[in-house]
């Protein structure tokens, strides 16, 4: 049996959280199926982006409940499974699969630090041994900026080789071009996301199938052009585009800053809040930020209707 | 009302797993009641030699309730609450203090990096509110080898001076002498266990309560002699041994070579077992390990009772 892989322009959304702190599911919900309606292929919830981290494995599973009875189709998710334990990684990955989601994000283990690639092998096959179901698609998620511990270009050969029905494809998130275009030499068919879209256009040129880019939450259409656009003669352009925004957000503490750009465009101010360790953006780099966006015309389209 | 804090010797205790994997609850207790028989004065559960972060929240609750149903003193128990989200570090820190456990060792949260002492800050602010017990006695954990991120030593004292009643100590896994010292310095009273018995004379005579250290799993008798004569002519030829024996293990990996140790003295050879992402020794790193020991004459005791 071979299931359809994701491609194109994946979003790690946003979690929004109520002024108590606890994740809000409604507002979550109504983001996600704004986020479809403005043309993202799929939504990789629960990622970097989306404080996952900073969630416990309960939360999750009940944000996922939540967004399948509201109606966003599973097959277009794909939640994040990250945990340093192999049992609560396979906890949440056997409840995506149960829920019909068409792939999980699965981090290596990364508490423990200077691991061996045997050791982490055995981690993310104790995770597919665990859900025990062909309906499982593994995308392994390599952010070494982020979680220090990554997939090395031998390991995640190894594991293609060893689950070829399973571990179907990687986000790379290492802002390393050239571990990128390794994978795609190296490992033809197996589908390779850049985790920004700086790398979108120049990816599909040597096999990527799409980005999953923390921006999507705010640029959906622009990344979007891209991707639908990329064999044309204004890619280039469009790439040029996309990119110039990202280089402006780069220089905020990211999921602060989109989130204020969520709460602003949409005049929504809860969206602004974050969950420790992470602070919202101060009001100096908040202001800075909005005027940089409002002076190149950055607009972010109808906001969602409000979650009931 | 002032609570009474840790002092001596603690051990991150190991935790020992099933052939199928899952953790092996009745091991663990007869384990835990073997140390303290050793004069281990505090048992650090969950700590980074537990592999705590191999465990689900759920399955740390539940070794902890069996601790305690078992007999353990929960006065005598630090369990580790470590994780990356603040309300699982909430949800394990209340369920220790409603076991009337003598405190919890808490890591910061340690997935996002280049967090502000301000979002730290935040965080472990959060958990005391949501523990919300004048019970709840949190010590720092601070172990930026492993967890990257870290306390630094003037957010330790602003989490005093906000929580004076419940920060009451640290546990420094840095392997850096000069912030112990640092630490001992400029917070007098507050509870500075070195993470490692390498420390323990020095730290004592600067005003450290004691020391938590993974190789009190193989060597509390050692480690006791040197806390209970640091006073003494003895004490540096005391220290000297048992760092001698520390450094003779930090050649091998940690944990790995500890449950090896346990597996062959105490002839229970399951214990050699470690979750992934760790594996268990090879044999011809064993073969050395257990070679070197036997050169020293080193010994384990009785073993302990074996599990019901």
């Amino acid at each position: 049996m071979t299931l359809p892989t994701f491609a194109g322009v994946l979003v790690p959304v946003l979690t929004p959280f109520k002024p108590d702190g606890a994740p809000d599911a409604g507002r979550f919900a109504a983001f996600c199926r704004w986020l479809l309606d403005q043309g993202a292929d799929g939504l990789a919830v629960f990622g970097t982006t989306s404080e996952a981290n900073s969630m416990s494995a309960g939360e999750r599973m009940r944000l996922l409940d939540h967004l399948v009875a509201a109606g966003i189709p599973a097959a277009k998710l794909m939640p994040g499974t990250g945990a340093c334990s192999m049992t609560e990684a396979a906890e949440l990955a056997g409840h995506a699969v149960r829920h019909g989601c068409g792939g999980v994000l699965q981090l290596p283990p990364f508490y423990y630090k200077g691991m061996t690639d045997d050791g982490i092998f055995a981690f993310v096959s104790g995770v597919i041994e665990r859900v025990a179901s062909p309906a499982l698609q593994v995308y392994l998620y390599h952010i070494p900026p982020v979680a220090v511990v990554g997939y090395s270009l031998d390991l995640v050969g190894r594991l293609i080789k060893a689950h070829p029905a399973t571990v179907v494809g990687l986000k790379d998130s290492s802002g390393d071009w050239k571990n990128t275009a390794a994978l795609l030499e190296r490992y033809p068919g197996f589908a390779v996301f850049p985790g920004s879209e700086v790398f979108l256009l120049d990816g599909l040129r040597q096999g990527a199938v799409g980005c999953i880019t923390a921006s999507g939450n705010v640029n959906v259409p622009g990344i979007s052009k891209v991707y639908q656009n990329w064999r044309g003669p204004q890619a280039d352009a469009l790439q040029a585009e996309i990119t110039s925004l990202r280089k402006m957000l780069n220089a905020y503490p990211m999921v602060p800053a989109l989130k204020r750009i969520v709460a602003h465009y949409h005049s929504d101010p809860d969206w602004a809040a974050v969950r420790p360790p992470m602070l919202p953006l101060g009001e100096a780099q908040a202001k800075a930020l909005l005027a940089e966006l409002a002076r190149i015309g950055f607009s972010l389209g109808e906001p969602p209707r409000k979650a009931a």
